[in-house]
């Protein structure tokens, strides 16, 4: 950031009074530009037990294979932003959505939420951003193909917590490879 | 939105290739500036069966009680956030953090968590945002003073689960008081 969105004026960063984070603030209309961390809402689309995933056509990893999920929008609920994204990038409508897994990743400034929900009908197809979308069951997912840690983590849960049909929200985070956050 | 945090030039709101949201979108280097939802993350701070309540200091809803929460941060996790506000608005150190309530609001753009944890040794005292800070039983928690729809709900969620000492995390749509959004 080095221009004020009010203004057009500069921005400095410097701490505001009664606050204690570096902001920028305008040299000229004092607003403080607050930044903050973004939501990416996804779903765990499930039918017949199997799990559908979306093959990755844009970057960043594309060609990998991700759950649907892109980031929240002003006006959307999570459950809304989940069930949106699981419509444009893989064609599928969705029911029965529950929030399941959370993960916090400070390092990139986002917090992902997933949502176990039923796939009506088991119709699918490759949206705009997706190359293929395909059910997988537990014995097919291709872990090594996996586009981000919060999807792997995801589906380990999901395998894991299905043998007991018992599926609590979980919140966890996520950092870097070689700088791990607490568990 | 009126000038571009990049270049300086002025925005204009328009959809662009590949979205379906209108964007404020900089009329000269084409950046599209995205907005999105906020996350506020805070305690349900208790001690000794009692819930550690803080009167506000500042706007909105001045004077009236809340649990401690505000903005998280770019670079922290949804429960640092939490522990971080809870010291700055009670100064009380929390221990056994663990995700309670989540609730969207989408009319505001907002997203809010609330961890349940308990407060190391009782200690607590108003900090800069709060006038008081306060324990208070089931029997006197003030309903008719609550600063906002969330605190209400968790508080009350709260106090039906401790009858079964089972606390599932829950999420929840808050609405306009006339434009319900869905339960």
């Amino acid at each position: 950031m080095k221009f004020c969105s009010t203004c057009g004026s500069t921005v400095s960063q410097k701490i505001p009074t009664d606050d204690t984070l570096h902001r920028f603030v305008c040299d000229d209309c004092d607003t403080i530009h607050y930044q903050n961390p973004r939501i990416i809402t996804g779903c765990l689309p499930i039918y017949n037990n199997q799990v559908l995933l979306c093959k990755r056509a844009i970057e960043p990893r594309k060609g990998w294979w991700t759950l649907p999920a892109g980031f929240m929008e002003n006006g959307e609920t999570a459950q809304y932003g989940a069930e949106r994204e699981t419509w444009e990038e893989a064609k599928a409508k969705v029911g029965n959505v529950e929030l399941y897994t959370l993960f916090n990743l400070p390092h990139i400034n986002q917090v992902y939420m997933f949502f176990r929900s039923d796939v009506i009908d088991g119709q699918h197809e490759a949206g705009v951003e997706s190359l293929e979308t395909r059910f997988f069951s537990e014995t097919d997912i291709p872990w090594d193909e996996l586009a981000f840690p919060t999807i792997s983590r995801t589906l380990k849960l999901f395998f894991t917590d299905r043998k007991t049909n018992n599926f609590p929200v979980r919140m966890e985070d996520i950092g870097f490879p070689n700088r791990p956050a607490k568990k």
